[in-house]
């Protein structure tokens, strides 16, 4: 049984943000080799309206053929009520809805305040259907508002702990740094226990895998992260999205921690990756450098 | 007082692994830009022989030219008994000895068993005229050899603080991991306490940063690191030499540890660095993607 749980966000944080759009088939080749590797989670696109974000637009049909892999949880991500109805028709397992705790972000973003986001997401847990989770976005501070309230990352994780089945804090625009992360996420663990579960973090100015370890030193055992570092500022070399899968993992399994990820099969998924996306940065220091001489991974 | 004591090795480590060399003249205008900015301690060459490191030819010249900067410690590393007199001639405050853990390292790199080095390393102690700190190299792995006994690294690091100032412990190849740093460091502090200062990490598998605020957890205070991750290995982008100067200072700043040094002068010595090594891939995430809006800075 793995002891860290790694769900891949690169199929829809990553692409979402890339430069190029990668086709369908791709997309769907990329997810079955993941999944090959042992990820046992990924979040797989989002019911987003088509004209806002075209990566998106084929959503359903992705979820349609990623929920026909064995032992694969598929995510989808939802900003509202219409959004978690297509994911239902769509078959997904578990639907994820960010709701900002920074209000600027929020209603920038969704024109909603964070309250009403919760209201929202309340309707889609009623009618049921899913597996729920609520990621407080922007939990580690914002680009429009700054810095963001401990007590409003709290509050709100409490309220959505109340509608959801897991609650994620996200680091949405890589500002935190590994004593915030210890400090909130112990927080918001002191007030809904084991309902808080993911880490999300950017690896916007170089600390993303710095903080997934301050979050593991805490106890959070699933954490978000993306292939190549995929959807990074492409005018800011090195500046990758999320954390990078690959190294992510490296780090867990040279821990002696099972992630259930076989680490040579992942470097073929992120061949798969390139061959889709060919023309985008795609980062990662493990890969490249190669497993170190003697590397055992977990068994 | 700063709280955390960062020493830039990047004239020295990352420019011997540079693709491209720097003229000395650039080499003196960046460590002056690095010492404005609040660094106090540069490791600014190596006295070894310049038909095997032309980089490193200018040593001489370039340690004269930083301990005219007030406040600064010069420090220039020795691979034996002449380049310590050497360093002694130009200067230097401090010498830094590598002495590989690994013995198979130690014998391709010095032809000398890690025995023999310590050996040489207590002929200079015994000639004084600078402080000398002895570096424990592959302290977490070797290319050659995979694998490095943690028992050699601790005999090696005991060997080292009985003839020298302070004891240093280096992720020469980039295979160290969070857990593995934690015990080391700790195992090497109880057997020679204080004497145990530096930890020098590279990003080479992207754990660099983690292994930093590894180490900074069991009480480390002393952290090597280069600009712009120089020295990185060019035929694989994004995986960097030294862990990377901006993202660590900015690490230890965001998180409220104070380092001396001032972000904005560190990124304008970055644009020292860039304009003397145009061709050389720069690496760091901070500096491109800038600080977080309402960022604060220790005082």
């Amino acid at each position: 049984m793995p002891e860290v749980h790694i769900c891949e966000v690169g199929p829809r944080d990553g692409l979402q943000n890339a430069k190029h759009l990668m086709p369908t088939e791709a997309k769907k080749a990329w997810i079955s080799a993941l999944a090959a590797a042992g990820i046992s989670e990924i979040e797989v696109g989002s019911f987003v309206p088509a004209k806002l974000i075209p990566a998106m637009a084929d959503t359903h049909e992705v979820v349609a053929h990623s929920i026909k892999i064995p032992n694969l949880k598929v995510v989808a991500l939802a900003p509202n009520l219409k959004g978690f109805q297509r994911a239902l028709q769509a078959g997904a397992h578990k639907v994820g809805f960010p709701v900002s705790a920074s209000r600027a972000h929020s209603e920038s973003n969704v024109r909603m305040t964070p309250e009403q986001m919760v209201e929202e997401v309340r309707k889609c847990a009623a009618l049921g259907g899913a597996e729920i989770e609520g990621a407080v976005a922007t939990a580690f501070g914002c680009t429009l508002q700054g810095e963001v309230p401990e007590d409003d990352v709290v509050r709100l994780a409490v309220a959505l702990a109340e509608v959801c089945d897991a609650v994620a804090l996200a680091d949405t625009v890589g500002y935190a740094n590994p004593a915030q992360v210890k400090r909130i996420f112990s927080r918001v663990k002191k007030e809904i226990g084991d309902k808080l579960e993911a880490a999300h973090f950017h690896n916007t100015r170089g600390l993303g895998i710095a903080n997934a370890l301050a979050a593991y030193e805490v106890g959070i055992r699933v954490f978000d992260s993306s292939m190549g570092g995929l959807g990074g500022c492409p005018f800011a070399p090195g500046a990758s999205g999320n954390v990078i899968t690959e190294d992510l993992v490296f780090m867990f399994e040279s821990m002696g921690v099972k992630t259930g990820i076989d680490l040579e099969k992942l470097f073929l998924a992120r061949k798969t990756l390139i061959q889709g996306l060919p023309d985008e940065p795609i980062y990662g220091h493990t890969p490249e450098a190669g497993l170190p001489k003697g590397f055992r991974a977990t068994a």
